[in-house]
């Protein structure tokens, strides 16, 4: 059960993007499991993808022809991750590109390749295959909250975001998707997240555009601290609102942009994150007060990666101890406990090295109570701030884990 | 249930040690909850403990009593860590010395405290007092079981280990406990570990040969990645065997005493392992071929922690792309998954960075169906080795840890 507001907003169509899928059986019959994008010419893209070095197939195949060609299509399988299948599974991610140029008549570096899904089998290209002529003759502007639901695997729900904002007159949207639910730790980009604006932006600008709401979004949330093979992250722009090439962080249009896009990338990742499999609980672990930010991170993610202090906020106990514990090995070089503090919300829980004078277990039981709690933590050291959002851990995620193969 | 043979053996008595036990009432009633150990005057003894910032109070005063005297006593109480307590458990801790030392007639410093339980809750230091006459009352030579009895938490059973051997004609005596179960991933030493000999060493080799003890023993084991509080072990040399002080390595003393010793420590450390929380499956984590210590461990740790994998074994699922991920996620720099090799037990699971063409599922599970499996990892760049111990995660890992303060 996914925590907290998950609804599909309003998916706004964005020009010069189609969405086309059909349900190709790659491992389970009726459903939805392939999904193409088709890209208007002259749409820019850009992608940040996992650092795992048994990163699967299609990533491998997916960088080499985004640095090639700009990309007209995109195809996306779920129930098969073509991960840890070695040179015939870079064939299988090949022949999905070319099958589909054959089809469209683009290079078949114009076309990206994605899989999610089991770890270790061979992706049935074949499959594929067969399901693109059904895929292109579906693609249309409007589809992007069936293309989240042609994408998942654990997921419980689809995950969407999308907003329209206006400048000069011009209406400009920003529409995106996203899908993961497990093996999440992304370093670089989520399992798999799709966002699109019909703005025209230059290249380099929407490279490092990317690559920094990737890092305040996708890459700040954990589930279960295990960086995925086939994290990936794309972002498109159509330039089909006719704005002049944004080019410059400069531009008044770009100071417009950026706070849709922050929104939109932080909504698909914590919609993640409320959708972690088993979750219960829906987990804000801020830190302030940090020298730097490599501290504030350790810290953070010392705390959301904890099983203990995971399975406390499942059980809604307020083991406060099990936090400082955290932060106590999270490697930070001399830290000063005695001027740390910690809070579960508004309530103080810890200083002076032990429990807060005034905190009773009613304040903390209060809190624990809420199905989204912010952790606070201050570590007294500096000025840097900054924020990971992780889950509980249930007994549902065992029984996920442990039986999704079967 | 614990895993594999746990059984206690027969726990020979070290001359110069007797030991003692109270029902303190400390947490729970009726049960042994305060351990003292009485130590031969001209006792050498070295402590390792743990690096967690957060260090419990009884860590604190240990570490500066040690320093400053030659220890005579050891108390050590469960149902509280004494971690977490700013001032106030400092003063308990340094309290519980005081009184034992007063009782005794030797020095504060003469003592050291140990604590384990519950972290954040004020040591109810008065109840561990009262109970000191008793503990006292009963020091016996031969109580080594029952002491490994009195510092459970959420142990399944009591932990120890015990061997003889002779030198010249002259019998020598290595015996040892053990505790823990949860928030286990020692950085210096386990939960807590007591193990003495009635061999003559000289402090500073005592204290090298205790920290590389532990290094391949308690420092090689995690059930959840949790640095406890309250780490601590002791290693204990009490000269009643009547040797010449042993002061090198190369003593042909030396060289009969070490693999005992060796033996005595990774048996009370993968006995933790074995009692780990909800475990089901005993775990050796195999890294071979690194280029360095460093990365065999990384890699080691990576596969020991994931969720995924633990999980997996819970399931009995030889899920192998989840120990790719992990591997791949380790931050070895790079890593050539083409030349890496992954094996359970004998059967070879991945090579040339997919599953091995021998490999078949039957072969898989027929190794995942035992209680005890070898994941080696042959990462092919260069001559090191390096072990770690872990346990799988199972839903009562989730009970217990959601449950333990209630």
């Amino acid at each position: 059960m996914a925590v907290g507001d998950v609804s599909m907003p309003v998916m706004h169509p964005v020009a010069g993007v189609h969405i086309g899928f059909a349900q190709a059986g790659v491992r389970y019959k009726n459903r939805r499991d392939v999904v193409v994008f088709e890209l208007a010419e002259g749409t820019q893209v850009a992608g940040v993808f996992t650092t795992n070095a048994f990163c699967a197939a299609p990533v491998h195949v997916a960088k080499r022809h985004l640095a090639a060609m700009s990309p007209r299509y995109l195809v996306i399988n779920t129930g098969n991750a073509n991960a840890g299948t070695g040179a015939p599974g870079m064939q299988a991610a090949e022949l999905s590109c070319e099958h589909l140029a054959s089809l469209t008549g683009v290079s078949p570096q114009q076309v990206l390749p994605f899989s999610t899904g089991v770890i270790g089998e061979l992706l049935p290209v074949a499959r594929v295959q067969a399901g693109m002529p059904q895929a292109l003759a579906s693609l249309a502007a409007d589809q992007w909250a069936q293309a989240a639901t042609g994408i998942m695997t654990t997921d419980t729900l689809p995950k969407g975001a999308s907003e329209q904002f206006s400048v000069a007159g011009v209406t400009y949207t920003v529409t995106g998707i996203s899908k993961g639910a497990g093996m999440i730790r992304p370093n670089m980009a989520t399992m798999l997240g799709y966002v699109a604006t019909d703005m025209a932006i230059a290249p380099a600008l929407l490279q490092s555009l990317l690559r920094e709401l990737a890092d305040t979004s996708f890459n700040r949330i954990t589930i279960d601290g295990d960086t995925s093979t086939n994290d990936a992250c794309v972002l498109m722009a159509t330039g089909q609102a006719g704005n002049a090439m944004l080019t410059s962080r400069d531009d008044p249009l770009f100071a417009a942009l950026l706070p849709v896009l922050q929104r939109v990338f932080l909504r698909l990742a914590q919609l993640i994150v409320r959708d972690g499999e088993g979750a219960t609980k829906f987990i804000t672990v801020r830190v302030e007060g940090g020298g730097n930010t490599d501290e504030c991170c350790d810290v953070a993610y010392a705390v959301a990666h904890s099983p203990l202090i995971k399975t406390a906020f499942f059980a809604s106990d307020p083991n406060w101890g099990r936090i400082l514990a955290a932060i106590g090995r999270a490697g930070v070089p001399a830290l000063d406990v005695s001027k740390l503090r910690v809070w579960l919300d508004d309530v103080l829980l810890c200083e002076h090295g032990g429990a807060a004078a005034s905190y009773t277990e009613a304040q903390g039981a209060r809190v624990m109570a809420q199905p989204e709690i912010t952790i606070r933590i201050d570590l007294a050291r500096g000025d840097c701030v900054d924020t990971v959002w992780t889950c509980d851990l249930s007994y549902d995620y065992v029984k996920i884990n442990a039986d999704y193969r079967s």
